[in-house]
């Protein structure tokens, strides 16, 4: 499997999803003098369409530095990386839910479990690659590998309990979720890709 | 014909059909108290979606497989390729006809018979490669034919079976169709580019 | 202005268009015992949306060979490029609207003057580039150019017959449309890119 | 960060973008006899889907000329870049606003704030390319900085004008949207990349 051929495939992919994020916030169709209240009611919906959109661009952004690192492509890792598409891909379905159904259970559940699975899934495939150096540019050894472990652990652990709080506290789940995010997204701008110490400066993040 | 170009067009085609499959899956319109279970009436479309999205990524890899053998293009190969590409693009029609009419013979048949067009022009594409050895970088030659043909057999074959059952059991027939799919998943996955035997280690997948 | 990214967007651009045209096509919402008799009833619709999958891939391959002669880009070049792809993204209205008001004069018109459209501005673009030498790889000399100038006659002249009889006989309009389309994919099929003769073999479809 | 999966992130979206807008120009439901009416009533829709479309395509030419001038990539650049693309990919949303409801102040307005929103995001990335000349192929001097800053100026100053007008003549507003994108496309059709001065003739736009 061609590299490039894959990351155009999932560059695509990522760029679809972020865009029809759009599609599902839909114009109000009423009289234009209740028009003003109309675009206030849907602020849950742009909420949440601001979050989905920062979520689509953290996992792209992640898929970026994992990619980096790899060499060459088996047909495992192409069936890895497409379930992680396929939890991406997904994304627009829990977006409309939570949007539609603001401070729900269930939708807050859903949008969270569906951020675990996705989550999950990059982290089987640095596993993957952990077990398989001849597709790596530089082997992820044991520790590099056992420092990514606690990002996943505390990441997965807050979605899990956002979940759980959703029956509870639904506007706690979106906080966390949003403080996940926000987390991940400065560490992503100050910390170079930690897949990647060692290789060449500028080409590292 | 520039090859990377309609490898870009290909790869932007597949991953926006990839992508446009969760468009068909609208959220539920209901009370928030019937939304549990407006949802779980869902899962039919879940799985017809979830199947679709593996068939488009295994549809892909194929046409991966198949370009990696490619040197020059040609009209006739253009137009080929685009005659694959329709039965691909319109995957999100039978999808959605049969997540909204589960179990039911007709859209049963149609998701089994667009499957079966696909896979018969990406075989007529193999045999133009075949009578055509100066647009590839391997010339296909008979043998190679020859090991193609018993496994695009057996997938039409059971495709056809499971049209047929669409009438007398159409779960008989996801199944079919399900298995079918599971069984090239793992074929790709275990088994390199069959096309490409004899090329570059690394690149042959 | 890079000649890739204006051809990577331009790509994505037609594999957007040319995947979208499925979305006019609605599952119907019948009870299953009238499903036979409504997917019958969509004829129409399916006939519209293959004739413009194939006219929207024949503008790509078009697009493909002009590219191929230019060597630079200019911004006049980039906003004509826009122009020609503001005609094409617009082919899902008249094919939807083609789809839902079969042999209705008006819309069988509007399909019409929209290729006629895209095809004048290709026309146009390759007029520039014929006075602007210095932006392809091999000048557009005037005989060269002036065999290009027949078959944009005969295309434009036999749709614009089509856009009049829409009003007599709309069937005919469809023949029309049909047999361009047909004739313009066996011409591209047989014929290498004369814009490009002279240039290397091999490259020059 | 890769700049070339950047840029194909971003090409992908713009390309997205552009093509979705039509999407929210439905056919209309009514009896043949009524459709030229019903056409003729959707101009405005035409109108706000014609500008959209060359307000995206500017955006993605002015982007593009930014990124030009990028060498490389760090993570704080992809967050403005997702920053930027957000109201970007938001267009789709106003677009149809402004159309259902034309000559609305609020929609008037809320189109207005979009585009002052991606400009100063534009401005915003020029400025910290400004003050990281490493990640520059030419370093970006304060007297070329210096005229960014009236177009910029002129630009965003209509916009507010014609955003403040909205109340009052919104025909205005229209009018001064389409006068600023008339004045941009002019000026990036005959003025080079004003950030690569003094580059490679022949790159340099």
């Amino acid at each position: 499997m061609n590299k490039q051929r894959l990351e155009a495939f999932t560059d695509g992919v990522y760029a679809i999803v972020i865009t029809l994020l759009i599609l599902d916030i839909r114009i109000p169709e009423v009289p234009p003098a209740a028009l003003p209240q109309a675009l206030v009611s849907m602020l849950p919906q742009v909420f949440t369409y601001v979050l989905s959109f920062f979520v689509v661009a953290l996992y792209w952004f992640s898929h970026h530095r994992v990619a980096q690192q790899v060499k060459l492509i088996d047909g495992t890792f192409v069936w890895l990386n497409m379930v992680w598409l396929l939890f991406v891909t997904v994304m627009p379905f829990p977006t409309a839910l939570l949007g539609r159904y603001p401070l729900q259970p269930l939708p807050t559940a859903i949008y969270g479990i569906d951020l675990i699975l996705a989550n999950v899934t990059g982290f089987v495939i640095i596993g993957y690659m952990k077990r398989h150096p001849e597709l790596c540019h530089r082997s992820i050894d044991p520790p590099l590998f056992g420092r990514q472990v606690p990002v996943y652990a505390v990441t997965n652990g807050t979605y899990a309990v956002a979940v759980g709080l959703a029956w509870v506290e639904p506007w706690v789940s979106y906080l966390l979720y949003a403080a996940v995010l926000a987390g991940l997204m400065v560490r992503f701008a100050l910390i170079p890709n930690p897949l990647a110490q060692g290789t060449t400066a500028g080409d590292e993040d």
